[in-house]
């Protein structure tokens, strides 16, 4: 049985506003958290096979990053400032058609170096060479849900339906337990009702659930209405999809009636607030989402439209933006924010029984914060520190599953200078060859 | 004579996109920039007192905070997610009016630290007890525009008018002509026209130019237009102040006349994305202002509306607001973004002539970025990298007219612990005195 212990930290449990406990202890036994309590309170210390003293740091569960396309660290900075489909034909496609399941792997294994540096333990992902997202998952000790991107339109469209069925069965609760996987059929655009039935038929089999990019632009939400005369999340529903535990990404442009189905039926929606301005696709209407019911996580797209994996400056740009456009200072406050980025995160990707929380009970992802630095200064309200004015460096320790994987800004699991110089190498590779 | 180079960093020189200088040197002499070139070009390499080298890391003007409140760190966290008027009411301004001077004087001081640890070399400020703030300028090395704001329609009003007069002949020019002086007559609604008079008088007497904030919230716009039946821009404008170099602060609520008579009149105009997003004030028109022709800075406003003064942050939330409120991903394009925060931000604050370019000839307020880090890797685009994908810590080292104010992270001109212990313990006290 292996035992850790945190002690001396201020712990945001994100159990509420008010469970917050200073100078707290955290005890993880064989990757659960069973005791979170006041100084002192943790038996057995011991026999703890590591103690963090924490001192002057926020202990809070990990970030949970409900919606990006890992390996397209590959393509940061390739391609920005451009019209969207230009972006995508002249840019972004060829590119990404040049890709080898090596750089898959190593684009990955990128963004998961970048995410575990800025605090995000948990991400959802959705891309081609699944398998090898896999491999950099269990290696790296993250925590994700895989998608096999499914484009029903492409003469992929059959091949992605096998992968995805054997990348289920290869990786389904994989990585003692870290893995989860879900379809992935990329968009209703590019999947027709009969390929989209193809994979609810799928995921009714495998019982898994359904990654899906849902209404992003406003050319999507008119082609699909004129083209089945329904928006796209009431055609969605019409098709039945959302009888399964649906993950819906982006969800921008949708009418009063798309918000109530999306508030009563989907698992989640991963709202990414960055991705959505960047590419100027809109604003979605979270606020609205929030006050219906839905349940909302924050995700930050791939780093060709963001250009980071950094899910503070996401969280932040998050409710900032919902403050603007709704007119209401009100909205979207600190603390909501953060939860969005937790355990809502978690209820998004169906872990919300698993991760999200520090509670007893559940599997421990935690991060912790050094929040004695000059933009965190003073201390007045803690909580408004970390949404607001905490960056991504000030995160020092994370811990996913029980386990150290950086300690003091070092990553444990990666090889960090070898990472970036592969990535640099074949970057490169890939733009030459255009 | 103190002569320092920079030797082997990537030098972006802000002259222009393609004014990019690999492995370049740049030598200062007394604060000047006397010379920019290739590797080996710099004359006297032996006589340097100091010699930075900076591989891998770039070369940049420092950034230009064009709007802020630096003492309000003190209020950093300490309201948040509040109706304007009940935040300002209720908690802002009771909290301000407790105040000393040496409450000032330490947020200032913890305001410099973290812009310093963040980038920024100057700033620009509107508050009280201004001749603390340009002590803190002159200690910290910093290069500051400052303000006396002023409230005609507050019984400090005479008092202010004296106070900013005062000001301008203590501090314009000092701390070797890196602090400027301008007036501050707070804005439309708190200043009648008689007493804008009075400042405009003063200006002409001596020779200084006007920093107001200008059409921040709709409530503003309305009031103005009931009251004088003009908008708060051609009311301005009606009353000559446009005859003096005005830095007009915030300009979210404008007509299509407004907007040309900023573009054609104004010095410049701060743009402060996030501190209008919080406070849910709205969106500058920044996109149209810019292709009017109009000079457009960026400003962090206070912490207490922000709650950073992180410039890379600000500027980054800038682009993408324009982008999506415009629906066009191409406005305000990764370099004219960084212009905006650099020699935009000199222009705006009349120092367009000395600081803002890596130039021969300007002052040198240089910054160093380690772009060596996973959230910029890989190295597609320069420019992208550091517009998009950059945080405030990858800033290594910063110089002030000529002098190392930060170098490796570390700030030479400032007890950091001393200055946040100062400042926690000055926020409780004051934070309890409500």
């Amino acid at each position: 049985m292996s035992k850790l212990l945190i002690r001396g930290a201020t712990i945001l449990t994100m159990e509420g506003p008010d469970a917050i406990i200073d100078n707290g202890e955290i005890l993880m036994e064989d990757g659960w958290i069973t005791h979170v309590g006041l100084p002192g309170s943790a038996p057995g210390y011991f026999d703890m096979d590591e103690v963090i003293e924490a001192d002057g740091q926020v202990a809070m569960p990990g970030f949970i990053n409900c919606h990006t396309h890992a390996a397209m660290t590959l393509l940061r900075g390739y391609a920005d400032d451009m019209p969207l489909m230009k972006w995508l034909t002249d840019k972004i496609w060829p590119f990404e058609g040049r890709l080898t399941s090596e750089d898959i792997y190593w684009g990955t294994m990128l963004a998961c170096l970048e995410m575990i540096k800025s605090g995000t333990t948990c991400f959802c992902d959705m891309y081609d060479f699944m398998p090898m997202v896999a491999q950099v998952v269990e290696k790296t000790g993250m925590r994700a849900v895989l998608s096999r991107g499914m484009i029903g339109v492409a003469p992929t469209g059959q091949r992605a339906l096998a992968d995805a069925e054997e990348l289920v069965k290869e990786w389904n609760g994989k990585a003692e337990g870290r893995i989860t996987v879900m379809l992935g059929p990329h968009a209703p655009y590019t999947c027709p009702p009969e390929y989209l039935d193809k994979v609810m038929n799928l995921a009714a089999k495998l019982k898994v659930g359904i990654n899906i990019h849902v209404a992003e632009t406003r050319t999507e939400f008119e082609d699909i209405l004129k083209q089945y005369g329904k928006t796209p999340v009431q055609h969605l529903d019409s098709l039945g999809l959302f009888k399964f535990p649906v993950l819906a990404a982006h969800c921008v442009h949708l009418d009063q009636t798309d918000m109530e189905i999306l508030a009563q039926k989907a698992m989640g929606i991963a709202y990414n607030p960055q991705s959505n301005m960047k590419l100027a696709s809109g604003i979605a209407p979270v606020a609205q989402l929030l006050e219906l019911g839905a349940t909302v996580g924050i995700g930050t797209d791939g780093t060709a439209s963001n250009n980071n994996l950094d899910m503070l400056e996401e969280l932040r740009a998050g409710s900032f933006l919902q403050k603007v456009s709704t007119m209401n200072p009100e909205v979207l406050p600190a603390y909501r924010t953060l939860q969005m980025a937790t355990i809502d995160g978690a209820l998004c990707l169906g872990l919300g029984d698993r991760v999200g929380l520090i509670k007893e009970g559940m599997r421990a992802d935690i991060i912790l914060i050094d929040t004695r630095q000059p933009h965190m200064c003073p201390q007045h309200n803690l909580v408004a520190n970390i949404a607001y004015a905490a960056n991504s460096s000030d995160i020092r320790t994370v811990i996913i599953d029980g386990k150290l994987v950086m300690l003091d800004r070092v990553v444990l699991t990666i090889d960090e200078e070898k990472v970036m110089a592969e990535v640099q190498q074949r970057a490169k590779r890939l733009a030459n060859e255009s």
